[in-house]
């Protein structure tokens, strides 16, 4: 890296405040070749929806992707606008001086094939019928939505990415990108994952598409936007909120902290304590932002997510891999625990990559890749300064 | 505990196989006096249903009160006929020769207060009204469920418990007799419980509740019993199942095994994995059995409990107490770790009562109590047996 102010690059369109890439501008790739899933389905064309930050250099080979996990999207650095409440959902770590320096690297995040937050996905019209696909969308897997970016990438002129990045669902997306293109990836980390979606993980993604589809307004995925199932999809996403956390943070936020009664005679099952009103405002602003056929076709792309073969060794999995890797779990993540994390660090070792784990101490849970966390950025900054020597 | 068959005690009506009770039968108890709430609220009487197993000696001494847990009832051993498929819940542990050993002891279960399996709960009738109470019925605390037997318990002529014994919610109230009753109990075996519901816990609960509220059919709690938000209720039962069993359990028992799919074109979002119909069933069947308005009591009774007082000193709340206490954790708990019975233990400790914990290594999760564990059954009959000497 260089202090040397001459270098800083930043996206066009962008004011630049320092350590943040300043304001941003989403694009749309719209790719018009046919696109087939690996269920065999086709759709004519689609729109990936996305942002860059910084610039790419002359010789194309600085650029990183990120991988967004199920409810991100493509926008995690930056403002839209000087009055936005809140940056992209990981400018924590990406910008000028932070571990994904934008003065140095050529960042992009692109929402999934399947997304609803300008990529094609289920609410999208489907050119061939001049309706909405809802469920008449192909069943998306990680392959796919990989298969999609990838698309994009070349689109950008990147032949070889100088890194993968994601956690969570972004995670797998990562790990997918090394094995389907392992001449294009030259590293990946991989953050609050696993190399397949446990029974539990299973289980809960389960009963939040059973909360959305009985939910009368889901009429079995066709419905206008604005008129979904969003009594069932705030259960669902209130639900896996709590998977996302850990039971000390919640009691350290929370604990049994109490509101304020709204009136002079609350009702028997009124909110009563800060943790209900919390999970409540998390389901509610969820609804506003976020498509349940999305919800339902990745946490299905989660659920069928399997990097064991038939016969169950993963390393077999990662032979193809070119990538150097880093494989980083959080103590107290229990949906994804870091026991998977190691699992998929030694099976790349016994297939004889290169591969690392680190085990970073967080009471922030699952979601723990998401916050503020100064020795995951020292791990991220120095696994990719690594990488140039 | 003998062999000596002579000393074999059924309870009335039961046909004795061995270590079985054999058929039982439930009994109502009708408290014609008024019932005053913890809230100030009052109903004119109330209904429990209970049933007991062995006989009650002459000195009256050897009764054992079994608390159930949130989804339990009063039918916790023996069949009541000979083709019922199941025996009650805790049929391994209460017998001739199990544990609580019925040639022995006296062993005494009720369906709590609010209950709907036969106890005055919001299906009840109001007697000052002729309707339903529903929303009515008074918001129901652990200690006025163990007040309200306390009231059977004397009808039943007993004054001094030899042990009062309960899991999960069971456990609480297993708690509360000690505390407000310290005469009346001799020992407490208190197991997978805490001394105040977690915020994650509240959190789970609340999210059922969301879901069931969220079902029109619930209509604000005013509904007849055959036409229940079976929907909602189905969807917080999947999501509760969950936190009662461990990853590794659901894991070993599910796996990511498939089921056969239903027809050649199976739906998008059909289920797929052994879990996922496991989960369904679990949701269809305690529709079945199970109110509504009942469960939404029962959590926010759950919700509510804190033994901790104002000062934060868990001790305090035990001082009254005189019974011997066995607090037993299971190592795979989540829901109310191991941590959370010690310091109950702790807590006991400091206050200069008799306790001692134990931790019962278990992959089963919350629900390790319920289940078969020799290590816990070796337990529960060596500290009964202690309290003889």
């Amino acid at each position: 890296m260089t202090d040397d102010d001459a270098a800083v690059v930043v996206a066009p369109n962008a004011t630049l405040t320092e350590g943040d890439v300043g304001l941003v501008r989403p694009r749309d790739f719209i790719s018009k070749e046919p696109f087939t899933f690996d269920s065999g389905a086709e759709i004519p064309e689609f729109t990936l929806r996305y942002e860059t930050y910084g610039q790419l250099n002359a010789a194309r080979s600085n650029a990183i992707f990120i991988c967004h996990a199920l409810s991100g999207d493509h926008h995690c650095a930056g403002r839209h606008s000087p009055d936005d409440r809140k940056p992209g959902w990981w400018d924590n770590i990406i910008g000028p001086g932070k571990p994904f320096d934008t003065r140095e690297y050529f960042v992009i995040c692109a929402n999934c094939l399947g997304g609803c937050r300008g990529s094609t996905g289920p609410a999208s019209i489907n050119p061939r019928t001049a309706r909405r696909y809802n469920l008449d969308f192909p069943v998306v897997t990680i392959r796919d939505i990989v298969r999609a970016h990838a698309r994009l990438v070349k689109h950008l002129g990147v032949d070889s990415l100088a890194a993968v990045v994601g956690g969570s669902m972004g995670g797998m997306m990562a790990m997918q990108w090394a094995i389907d293109f392992p001449q294009d990836v030259r590293s990946i980390m991989v953050m609050a994952a696993t190399a397949r979606q446990s029974a539990q993980a299973i289980a809960f993604n389960a009963v939040g598409r059973s909360a959305i589809m009985q939910d009368p307004a889901w009429n079995k995925g066709d419905y206008e936007p604005d008129k979904g199932p969003n009594v069932g999809l705030a259960v669902a996403r209130m639900m896996a909120h709590i998977t996302y956390l850990s039971n000390k943070s919640l009691d350290s936020k929370f604990g049994r902290t109490k509101r304020e009664p709204a009136g002079d005679a609350p009702g028997h099952f009124d909110v009563e304590f800060e943790v209900e009103s919390y999970l409540q405002h998390q389901g509610q602003s969820f609804v506003n932002r976020f498509d349940a056929n999305t919800y339902m076709y990745f946490t299905k792309a989660l659920d069928r997510f399997d990097l064991h073969g038939p016969d169950e060794k993963l390393e077999d999995a990662f032979k193809a891999i070119t990538a150097r890797a880093l494989i980083v779990g959080f103590t107290s993540d229990w949906l994804f625990p870091t026991e998977q994390s190691q699992e998929i660090a030694q099976a790349m070792l016994r297939a004889g990559r290169r591969a690392t784990f680190a085990e970073v101490t967080s009471d922030l849970g699952h979601d723990s890749f998401l916050l503020n966390s100064p020795d995951l950025y020292a791990l991220l900054r120095a696994f990719l300064q690594a990488g140039k020597v």
